[in-house]
């Protein structure tokens, strides 16, 4: 069979579980999803020793550190995925869920009910705990998923796909409703990326290159974001205390996520006031880099030259980019222009300019006097996210198990006929 | 110039004017489409000179009588066009509509609002009033449009896109807001197609061949419909009359658009019954052709003999294929395997057997004891559509204003930090 006919094989049946789960009840997705994390539960052992086997392929390879610790399972991180898969469970069942309800003047009741989209393809790297975070989510909005996970973490993926299809079993779905591409293969995924008639959405999860040959080869819709280029306008209405702490918390929280802040733009009115007690919350924080422009240089010390190239720059480390903005208008501008479409703040008591800034900023997550950081499907009440997508089309923003849904028009009439 | 060089400038500018159109208050897009209507009143003399043009050529060119009828504009039809525009300026306005909102644990209000998609491309056939209908729709929900009408209404569609940017103009709006692809040239479709950059989402409007050109060669998000094959199932517990009512309407009030029934499916246990009776109530309302199954054809005369051909083919014209099912099962079965995912109906007094038929049968449309003949936007209280689609992201069923929107999501907080 050649891979061509593999790929054919597996979206095929997908699709077909991918009809059965649509019709399953709440309850019987939920049983699934029960019975796979205990069988992840039970089967720690059998985890941490397939990881084993892919960890020192890693060290063999020369993997970094920071992918080899992505890549480790401990006990600790398996009961952690157990839970996880276990809470989507708990989460309300958007399947079903009615989004909106017309009476007709002619007597015709129209519902508008969701739907699953369909048959969900994972394209991941090196995170093993993807294979059941990504497929309960999935499962939950009576979705099939076909994943693809990255090629060092083969061994660990696996065993966690044998426990969440046991899952499915043991709730009498079909294990189909969620499989793996067979093989490491790299064409694999050009092919998942083209099988339009049996994918219908594609969620990328890993780093930059993958992202974008995700979004480069895909002829289905994707759900992604290739970017958290996010900004924090400090206002000259601004509480430069509540400012404070909070660039701290969108910088320092955590460096590496999509949501934390790259830029701080600060008004010119404030940027005397502020920027040197900012710069040094930020670096006791750890904030190993401040990179200004001109103006912030004249006047703080410790702040190194920012170059055309940073104001486009997602840093995922300790560095930050500054801006001494003229106004809101030059701080909407930059933010439009540098921007990608991600996260964005604006701290201020002045609510003309909070509103200008979140009606005219064109970005995903408009935070007024938050943290960055806060761009998460968890703290936005869904539970869990697959992901987030800066798109326009369909999901945008984090994508929980509703975002995971189509809908359709369910008509009840009493004999109407059209005049 | 090359051609692509001209159409990456009307993208840009078209990305643009989205901009601007996308903070317009609902007051200034209903003043442009005011004036906009005005203009189309005011200049019929105009529309119909350009429109002689295009019939002339058309002649020459032995256009069918069909598409002639099609390609002409009457005074009566202009003014029809012109209230159709200002009729769109009555529907509720899309944008910054609420439509979640969210209040955390933690205080941070979380609230999903409607923003304007971007800029749209729709792509038409020869129906000239299709410049007017669809950029009138697309101005509304605050979104930029390119057209690329049909060759053959050239010179009506100028005249017609003359006057919506007139409207645009008198409401200080940019007039790129309403812009077309300023050639003929074939070439040029092909680009708009792939222009994700600039384009959002294309909505093609014509004929099957114009469709599958677009399903297959765009790179950007496509709203559409290929086909209408749609069933009505008449089950064992059907009120009889209100069938026979429904079905004549659901085939014979218009053949020929997207939501005409096209294939009957008959309860075995009704169908002696209800068979020569509705057979004889087609064929008094015209139905010229009626192809059943071979149990069809032993109960009823003056019926044709279906081939398997026909459960896969949209007549749009007094054609019906029927057939006689088992059961409900068997009903479902047949129109998740033939249909097109477009507007199913079941007749019946057996509320299970509905729910089933609507919960399992995958159409964007499910319909009770109603005629297919209502999938259509105004008939579902939208004002206006630009058309139906039948894929499951972002807009299923018909598109108005409404579907032509994403969200952003905003969020106030009051100093919050992520722990």
């Amino acid at each position: 069979m050649s891979l061509q006919d593999t790929m054919n094989a597996l979206g095929k049946s997908a699709r077909a579980a991918a009809h059965t789960l649509s019709l399953a009840p709440a309850q019987q997705k939920n049983q699934a999803l029960t019975a796979a994390a205990a069988a992840i539960s039970r089967r720690v052992a059998d985890i941490v020793a397939a990881n084993e086997i892919d960890m020192q392929a890693g060290a063999e390879k020369g993997l970094s550190k920071a992918m080899l610790d992505r890549l480790l399972l401990t006990p600790d991180r398996i009961e952690a995925m157990a839970a996880g898969v276990a809470s989507v469970a708990e989460l309300d069942d958007p399947v079903g869920k009615e989004l909106e309800t017309t009476e007709r003047p002619n007597g015709l009741r129209i519902r508008r009910v969701a739907v699953p989209l369909g048959v969900i393809g994972i394209i991941y790297e090196s995170r093993p705990n993807v294979t059941a975070d990504a497929a309960a989510l999935c499962l939950k909005a009576g979705n099939a998923a076909i994943l693809r996970g990255g090629s060092d973490s083969f061994h660990s993926s696996g065993v966690i796909l044998e426990c969440m299809q046991e899952g499915l079993r043991g709730a009498d779905l079909p294990a189909q409703a969620v499989q793996r591409v067979p093989t490491v293969d790299r064409e694999a995924v050009g092919m998942l990326l083209k099988m339009s008639e049996y994918v219908d959405v594609i969620v990328p999860r890993g780093g930059k290159g993958l992202i974008e040959r995700v979004q480069t080869e895909a002829r289905v819709p994707v759900f992604s974001h290739l970017d958290g280029i996010n900004h924090t306008y400090v206002d000259a209405q601004a509480d430069l205390g509540m400012a404070e702490q909070i660039v701290v918390n969108a910088k320092m929280r955590r460096t590496g996520i999509c949501g934390a802040m790259e830029t701080m733009l600060v008004h010119q009115d404030v940027a005397q006031q502020f920027l040197p007690r900012a710069v040094l919350a930020l670096k006791s924080a750890g904030c190993e880099d401040i990179r200004g422009d001109e103006a912030t240089r004249a006047l703080v010390n410790d702040v190194s030259a920012a170059t055309a190239k940073d104001w486009d720059t997602e840093y995922l480390d300790s560095v930050l980019s500054v801006r001494i903005v003229r106004d809101l208008d030059q701080a909407i501008n930059h933010v439009n222009t540098h921007g990608s479409h991600h996260t964005e703040a604006i701290i201020t008591n002045d609510t003309s300019a909070a509103t200008r800034f979140q009606r005219e900023v064109d970005a995903a997550i408009v935070m007024h006097n938050a943290s960055t950081q806060f761009a998460d499907g968890g703290e936005f009440g869904m539970g869990a996210e697959i992901g987030i997508a800066t798109g326009r089309m369909h999901a945008r923003g984090p994508v929980g198990a509703a975002q995971l849904t189509s809908y359709k028009y369910v008509v009840e009439g009493t004999g109407q006929v059209r005049p």
